[in-house]
């Protein structure tokens, strides 16, 4: 497996575009992003789990019924969620998307994101869908990567290829995150591409258990958006023997799958609303996975630890309590702590504990920009690993203000 | 009933005194208390559910066993959590007790609060033990409410008089809150002491159903402390006829005991760490009590709402995402939601979907420090109210540096 350029027009047969189509006022800012695929593609996604769903979630959910799609349309700056006429506007948009590329709009995935209640107006995207239909390219992901941010600070774009059945598969995503991320069996806006040939089942069973392990072991605020959604389209342009089973080509593809999926995470925990830090939780020892996950993501939400990474300083007694409250089966009196970055690593719990540590050196370490958290049980083989991000006064102003 | 002065000292035969022990650097800053009973009382107590538990929490779970206490000693600065010794030293507070005022080592609550996993120094205790047994008196508990305060801006402190079989009887309470505080099951300091009689049986009984509508019910930053602890004396020195079943006599204690226990809810919350604003969150016409509970619960612990609601932005879409992440059931598409203050009422959300509202008169509302956000479903008589805090620049600063 190779990292390679071009996002999600890295495989073959997709195109993208992204241009500002005036639903957000600032000009310089994109807001509109097309993606789509040469021939129909085999589509799975995962959905917010909150009770409140954005308006575009429900069309695209219909939409991938038949387990297919060929194109992605999404814009920034305004969710469609809480609004009377949400599911109207969402189907106008995937209409638009029929009218301009002449790709059936059923086979449309449709996304918004932004602010929650205020009525989305269709004018803009209606004047700028002959633009953004004609501007697609295949060097565009960069430009769809921009026009989804909304406070992200950096666009989150990857790609690798690799090898099934002696074919040569690429596959790429980008994502938008920032605020509002806490995804629960769920995310953010995430968009993967593929070449790969695979069914719609295993794609759908490939990424559900991807999710799991990535975008469920991220969160920047504990707020559960809207909107979350991973979509993965696989248009089967590499022409590789078809997936449509597990086994060693199946593995391969989740192998891929993992690599986008877990880069994007790591760059969504690191840009999270105000962030100065990327936090990795990495738990070993646990009872299980599921306790050791359990424990890894309370960690990493605790908003007191989080404003301690801000400072620099190794208040470990947070992580303890975090993990004490976080409803895992575990022993914490037979837990080690220890907090780790490029600059060194240092000791600071034994046996639930605390041990003599040198504070300059554990400054030292947390001072750079990712830190890792270690946490070892003795209890059993239960690993995993979460990411989030330091609490600063940037998300409390970012947030205080959102709307104005 | 009656609101009196006196807080934990209201009570007939209570008295209390704090100092500085010296256990806290500044020496401006009380960090040692202590509250006496002329004779034993029968006790109650509810502790943290995280599974990290101060070792102050196991000596004073182990003292109450039999139902009774006659002292309380507390100490800020150090938690006395996660140290090997801990076990040792809150035993060592509780022979320092029995010393210097005769009461027996087990019928003693021990507390401790301040940093996790740095061993306490029994010496300063130790030294000052002479000065504050002697300096205890009827007027003392201004000091020990001052003595128990840790990052607190403000001193919680209130007492009813209220009567039960002709008899006047008095209840107060001190409590000490501002961060790691988001009880479950149990919270932060809280001392209830009262002249009123009653079995242990029935006040463990009175104080378990009252904390599940009031120190549950707050949030100042998601963290379940490892300290938490309410616990409540009765002397019976009212000679009330002893309270020993349910009933008219007993419904009144209850009602006076939430009187205390709600007034310092309030008080911890507005008092959170860095809060500016105290945020009431009021949930009816729920399917029923528990889900309404869950549901304003899960607003006012929302990051995002709070930091909209320090910025005075009336960012509703917020609060439809928190109450569709709670977990709760409910009828998202028909539920009304309006923010008011002493300013005025707005109405921002009906049946799940934005209203047309003045920002400039929302902004005015907003700007005053108590908001009532009411959440109305119309599925049943469901009702609860929460309380939490905004979240502010310094939330970030005072956990950003906290050790130091």
């Amino acid at each position: 497996m190779e990292q390679i350029k071009g996002g999600v027009c890295a495989a073959k047969g997709f195109k993208a575009f992204g241009i500002h189509a005036g639903i957000r006022k600032n000009k310089d800012k994109k807001d509109l992003a097309l993606i789509v695929s040469e021939t129909k593609a085999a589509a799975a996604a995962t959905y917010t789990q909150n009770l409140v769903k954005g308006a575009p979630l429900c069309v695209t959910k219909e939409n991938l019924k038949d387990g297919y799609a060929q194109a992605i349309i999404c814009n920034s700056g305004n969710a469609n969620t809480c609004n009377a006429n949400g599911i109207e506007i969402a189907e106008a948009m995937c209409n638009l998307v029929e009218k301009h590329t002449g790709i059936s709009k059923t086979d449309v995935v449709v996304a918004s994101t932004g602010v929650i209640g205020q009525p989305l107006d269709i004018t803009p995207i209606e004047s700028a869908m002959q633009s953004l239909a004609s501007g697609l390219n295949p060097d565009g992901s960069n430009d769809a990567a921009e026009a989804i941010m909304t406070t992200d600070a950096k666009k989150k774009e990857i790609a690798f290829s690799f090898e099934i059945g002696g074919k040569l598969c690429k596959i790429g995503g980008i994502a938008k995150g920032s605020g509002m991320i806490h995804p629960n069996t769920a995310t953010m806006l995430v968009f993967v591409t593929t070449d790969a040939s695979i069914t719609p089942e295993m794609l759908q069973k490939a990424l559900s258990a991807d999710i799991l392990d990535s975008f469920n072991m991220i969160s920047i605020d504990g707020d559960t958006s809207t909107n979350d959604m991973v979509s993965v389209l696989a248009n089967g342009m590499a022409e590789n023997p078809i997936i449509d089973r597990t086994g060693e080509d199946f593995d391969a593809f989740c192998k891929a799958l993992s690599a986008v999926t877990t880069y994007l995470c790591r760059q969504i925990a690191k840009d999270g609303e105000g962030a100065t830090k990327l936090l990795e939780s990495r738990v070993r020892g646990a009872i299980d996975k599921e306790n050791a996950r359990i424990i890894a993501k309370s960690v990493i939400c605790s908003s007191l630890f989080k404003a301690a990474m801000f400072g620099a300083d190794a208040n470990w007694g947070r992580i303890l309590c975090a993990i004490g409250y976080s409803g895992a089966k575990c022993d914490i009196n037979h837990v080690d702590v220890s907090l780790a970055s490029t600059a060194g690593k240092i000791d600071v719990c034994k046996n639930g504990s605390g041990v003599d540590f040198d504070e300059d050196e554990a400054k030292k370490i947390l001072t750079e920009d990712e830190i890792i958290i270690d946490i070892t049980f003795r209890e059993g083989s239960g690993e995993a690993r979460s990411w989030g991000c330091d609490l600063t006064y940037d998300y409390v102003k970012i947030n205080g203000d959102y709307r104005t």
